[in-house]
């Protein structure tokens, strides 16, 4: 049996999400506790990141999950296994969380023993661009797989984003991604993007963005 | 200066897309052009696929394509090469296309010569599954670095596609996908499911995909 907790959210009724997200990042503030929001294409590896994620940071920070899925609970299962407080919601088929449903998820996840809790969003790079879900910081992965056009084609994902993980550079060899144009497309959109080439897989890189997610959860929970 | 028009397609006002569907894939029927309907994650190779297919197929069919994305070109400018009829659809941020919008892409590319008509739509596993677009077949690419995991999280586009391909299967070597699990979990979903694996870079096993599109195109146009 499953020792985490199944929430399903229920798509909230605020008629100004923008207005609910600041509030929520307010209460967060208060509480102390970091929001992280991370988001992806399916597949890009946001669970793996995460593995390594809580593993490199467990010891100085408290570390609360939130896998969002439209079904399964397989991330949650995974999550679990590291030790980290986990939370599995499940949107109901809904492609997106907004402020609202991040509000019951931390609710029903508890954030009065975390310092950083971090929201696996769906795999999606259309819709959860559109919705402020009240996190600190958006955390966005692209995998080279994925190809390096991608910013072209999901633009709003790109611009909303403070940090930008390239996943899976072990791979490199094997397709044509070109690091450097895709940082191109990238700045042109959003100049102030935190870029960093990872493999969540060999842990190639990850130093650099362990850092940068210390340095904003302990400058955010003071 | 590009050769493809650019249509910008508006939501439907329809009540019952499911009705428009149906009654977009009579008038297809009438008019002998079969539609096929590709979905998949941002960056499983449908763009490439297609170039292929239409390389394969052209002789024989008169194709055209309907290129969904969100705001670029960049697909439309790759298609256009193949010398197969193209138009770009933009959805002005829409994560999906629905029947009406199909409708008006059909009207902008003009399927009067026309056989085969393929609408590569949105990259995105979850809404473009909601939607029925008034395609004949729906076909699905979900690519080896993806995860095998896909058909557990994203069970509702797993269970209305009618053919799935798995692309990349020329870097089954660096990842962990286990084609065979792959099969049991989408089989599960859907019994009916055609499953072809493939490469749609080196062309392994693109030629039973080829005969099922020529099989069920000259079937539906007759």
């Amino acid at each position: 049996m499953e020792g985490f907790r199944i929430l399903e959210v229920k798509q909230s009724i605020f008629e100004n999400n923008d207005r609910e997200a600041d509030r929520l990042r307010e209460d967060l503030k208060k509480d102390r506790t970091f929001l992280l929001n991370l988001m992806s294409s399916p597949g890009s590896g946001k669970t793996t990141t995460l593995r390594r994620t809580i593993a490199a940071l467990k010891d100085e920070l408290r570390i609360g999950v939130m896998e969002a899925d439209i079904d399964s609970d397989v991330d949650a299962a995974t999550i679990e296994k590291t030790g980290a407080k986990v939370i599995q919601i499940h949107t109901g088929g809904m492609c997106h969380l907004d402020a609202g449903m991040t509000r019951q998820g931390l609710e029903g996840l508890g954030t009065e023993d975390v310092d950083l809790a971090i929201l696996e969003n769906i795999g999606n790079l259309v819709c959860p661009a559109e919705f402020d879900t009240g996190a600190v910081k958006n955390a966005m992965i692209l995998s080279v797989p994925e190809g390096d056009d991608k910013p072209l084609k999901y633009p709003l994902m790109f611009s909303i984003c403070d940090v930008l993980l390239i996943n899976k550079i072990d791979v490199l060899p094997y397709f044509d991604f070109d690091i450097e144009a895709c940082k191109t497309y990238v700045r042109r959109l959003n100049p102030n993007m935190v870029i960093i080439p990872i493999s969540s897989r060999t842990g190639e890189g990850m130093d650099e963005w362990f850092q940068w997610l210390r340095e904003q959860t302990k400058s955010f929970i003071g």
